[in-house]
């Protein structure tokens, strides 16, 4: 196995290291990206067919985000996400459940409270979407100002169906109980839901107790001057926190490593499961390695009750970028080696999902190949909140970020080209 | 086998891994402190929770006085101390050991010369407890300035008993010798303490010969700018001065690295030990880490002449500070995690011994929980050196670094909280 | 097995680790140079006797060119040279040679075009004695202004024996050719030779075809200003290129990492054989390794059709100097450890070859041991260009690189002690 991470880590890395080595294999390793020479600006495509020359199963952590997915696209052996960038840290998820199965029997109909840096703490994004697929009623529980992203809150709705609600500081439940609950979101199968009942009863959600309370250190390292001035007011998980009746069995969680947001006074409570969080992060990597490698099989069905969308693909080489500088695809040395390739999840408005960095974005232009079949002259842009954009096939539409991006490839204004204002009556039409 | 390197360091960290990979286990590492989450303000006491579950022991190098004893106070699997700041470096000491005991067949009764820079090596502070306690014979020959520091001299007299005497420049001996003696221990078992001949010969030890010469490097980099301005006189080891006639037969050992205090025109010497020194460093970690993982039992009875004293505790949450600022109680990040403990190794001048440093600090005040059962108006505070100290039984003593801290916690100033001066004849008593 | 870098590499370290490994060896590791003790001074020789107990075999990078030689002499186990510095990088080189005879057979005859940065690449420099050993006609075609340097053209010529031509680019062949062609190299061998013709047929050479490309990446990290400046015109290779008659069956080889000098359009050519070589290391360093240890033997005769010439040594511990200052003898720590030596590989004019770094140096002046046989009055010294310095025999041989040198040792100027321009007339003699 190689280990190569180009941002610093060492929890991560040692329990990858520590499972390949249970598992009776050897592991190269790169910890230190300034002392490598993968810095003379080789590509990560050329990477991942050299490396997978030297080890048979590769675990990369690198600060572009979808860099994984780029690696794996060019190894010839399995490659493990651990960690790219602001999107995802899949194996974190992965002792997450594991944690939340071992306790409590199943995921499907437990409340887990989401509480602290939801902004920038990249293990509760990819929480979030792995208990909606696995049926959980999450609340979300974030320090002021440090929301989860309004995309992934998106995602959400729109991908993994079910609802989601906001409260304000002024709800009821939020007045009595221990903590303020800011969201909530109840995915499909639940029972209310199934009842047809409207909304989210806040009240009703918390009498019945919540699972478990994740915790996440503020990652003061990535914040504004705004949010370092609120920061005075990170809450606290402590003894006094999780003596409200709404916790009196939850499970307190934590990818850890803590700074002060969660007391030392937790440690010995047997709710506290953040140590054995980090100690399975050994057991569930050793079942990964061994799945990916082939030495065990996956016996069992996916049991996950939410079926992923298969979105339609848009892979033209033009028109459009995706929205995100930080995604893989931005980065000059990989230009070669990738194109754009964007899953088309709304067409109203339309959006696009980056397949490397999964940011939305929304192309402002479309054309379609059905409108000029024959003569260029017909080559014509229009706005893509027009009523024209719904009626274009997907395997026929043509996306822009811009106007001169549409010009730039022979396209001509439409009818429809001109701003927002003025849509839904156009003059000439 | 984690190996957790927070300090520079190759031999050491080397022969560790090394010592593992020939017993036939894994090791995973940290290297570079720098490239690791650790830095992000983790505590000691989380670590060695993590660690524990991705390791069966843990190697740790610290820059923290006591971060190995705090380390092991929270790990679940042991704990190998691979150098704590200036406190020690037992490893190395036990490879010092292992060579006198190979090359000469026992301690005791040995005389062993100490070399160089004895104030900053930590190397000799750990290897000097360890002589004392088996019984050899040690000459101090410092480099002008670099003395062994204070605190280790008080420590080896009042602890391992014996005797010290220091030499003047120009004592008979110092004129006349190869190199100069600044001064000499030896332990209560020598034949001419037996016989109640007071003092120490230097003459007799010196014409006996001197069993090993152990060199150490200047330690530059924590010089004073006074001390690197005396650094010309350093003194160097070479073939001119080992054919002194009490040097014949003596053993040259160096922990390394050297820079050029031991002349290269040594190392074909036969009495030359310094490479086989390092090269033992693999089979005695090989044993400590298979006595330590319970692979070998430890079935000869422990040799040592010196049986260890067992001294009080003091272990109130407040009152006193260890003296020593590199002491890991002092961190901000630990301090939810160790409540500060002494031994109290001394009562005039009453004296503590931090338990994770070693380091002593001497209270200013005392009070005892028998002055002041029933009324609080009885809580009065003296001073340490006063003749009430003496009376105080260990389980009832209080302690205070200073009158300050003695009133916050609600003490009165007693008859004897007086300036020194005026001890012994109080006005009102 | 310890690999220890003093220099960034991945790939390299990565592929010695992943070969050990595989060969069911252990291996300790430094990566990072400056988190090592290693910095504090310490000789290499003194590293390496210590590294030696505790491995079996030893890999190192290092920036002193002929450290992994030093480290040779002093340590008891094998040392693989894995880099150092600018003088050679040999299993690189192991690697190429493997994939040419497994691509086509062998080596001898087979014609090898060199492109790019042959200044500073030193994966070139090694690659072209092995070529020349092997009976290999080789092509330069260097980007302007990165020719390889002289020395390594004139040791090329004068050891390997063969014809170095140079081509101007109006040369016919550059004229019309896909790529021009700088000069190229015949071994003995090569049949034109043993016909008598003089001289190298550009156009008959290029007509055969080319066996393989060997593209380099522009160090430009050790550019010039007016080299940078230049580098615009470096020269890309990509399928335009490779579709000239004369590459239609090259090989294109790579050291890698690339930067952009190689396109990736190339990537899915049957003829590039990159990753292979890359992949190749892994394997190729099992053998090496292997063979080291003794785990495998050498049955095969050694094949290569040139043998290498015995030069008599200079190895006086005085008057000549490596001229390379990146030379390790030039290195404070190392002095005691190494003393000059030379290989005297021409009398005219006199040129000394470094024993470790292998750069030559010319010395100034020479004298005789037989010259001042008896009295010290006859210690004379003389030009090393002039007449006399050929009637020296080796054995006798005394040379300075400067008057002042010979004159330090107590040897006066002779009668051709004088400037060059009046050498062959001496008004004395």
């Amino acid at each position: 196995m190689a280990t190569i991470f180009f941002e610093p880590s060492t929890r991560t890395r040692l329990s990858f290291e520590s499972a390949m080595h249970r598992l009776g294999g050897s592991v190269i390793s790169v910890s230190d990206p300034k002392s490598t020479s993968f810095a003379k600006g080789e590509s990560i495509a050329d990477m991942a067919r050299i490396i997978s020359s030297y080890a048979d199963i590769i675990v990369l952590r690198h600060p572009w985000e979808g860099a994984a997915q780029l690696m794996a696209d060019y190894a010839t052996v399995p490659v493990i996400n651990a960690g790219d960038g602001g999107h995802q840290h899949p194996t974190q998820t992965l002792c997450d459940l594991y944690t939340l199965k071992k306790e409590r029997g199943e995921l499907k109909g437990m409340t887990i409270a989401l509480w602290g840096d939801l902004k920038y703490g990249r293990t509760t994004h990819s929480l979030i979407f792995a208990l909606a697929k696995f049926g959980a009623t999450i609340l979300f529980c974030p320090s002021p100002g440090l929301e989860v992203p309004d995309n992934i809150m998106h995602k959400l709705v729109t991908e993994y169906g079910g609802e989601l609600e906001k409260f304000s500081k002024s709800h009821k439940q939020n007045q009595k109980g221990a903590f303020p609950v800011d969201a909530a979101y109840i995915t499909p199968e639940q029972p209310h839901q199934l009842t047809m009942m409207p909304g989210i009863d806040l009240e009703v959600t918390m009498k019945a107790g919540v699972d478990a309370l994740y915790v996440t250190r503020p990652q003061r390292e990535r914040f504004t001057s705004e949010e370092k001035a609120a920061d005075l007011q990170f809450p606290i998980v402590d003894q006094k926190l999780m003596s409200g009746k709404e916790l009196q069995r939850a499970l307190v969680m934590h990818p850890l490593p803590r700074v002060d947001e969660l007391a030392y006074d937790m440690d010995a409570d047997p709710r506290s499961m953040y140590f054995k969080q980090a100690a399975r992060g050994v057991p569930v990597r050793m079942a990964l390695i061994a799945l990916a490698l082939g030495v065990k099989k996956n016996t069992k069905p996916d049991e996950a009750p939410v079926t992923k969308v298969d979105y339609p693909v848009y892979n033209r080489e033009y028109g459009v970028k995706c929205s995100n500088p930080r995604c893989v695809t931005w980065q000059e040395t990989e230009k070669n080696y990738l194109k754009p390739q964007f899953k088309i999840v709304s067409l109203k408005p339309l959006t696009f999902r980056c397949i490397y960095c999964e940011h939305g974005t929304e192309p402002k232009y479309v054309a379609s190949t059905e409108w000029h079949q024959g003569t260029t002259g017909e080559k014509r842009y229009n706005r893509a909140n027009s009523h024209l954009a719904k009626k274009i096939r997907p395997e026929n539409l043509i996306a822009f970020d811009s106007a001169e991006e549409a010009e730039k490839h022979g396209y001509l204004p439409g009818h429809y080209a001109q701003s927002q204002a003025v849509e839904e009556k156009p003059k000439n039409e």
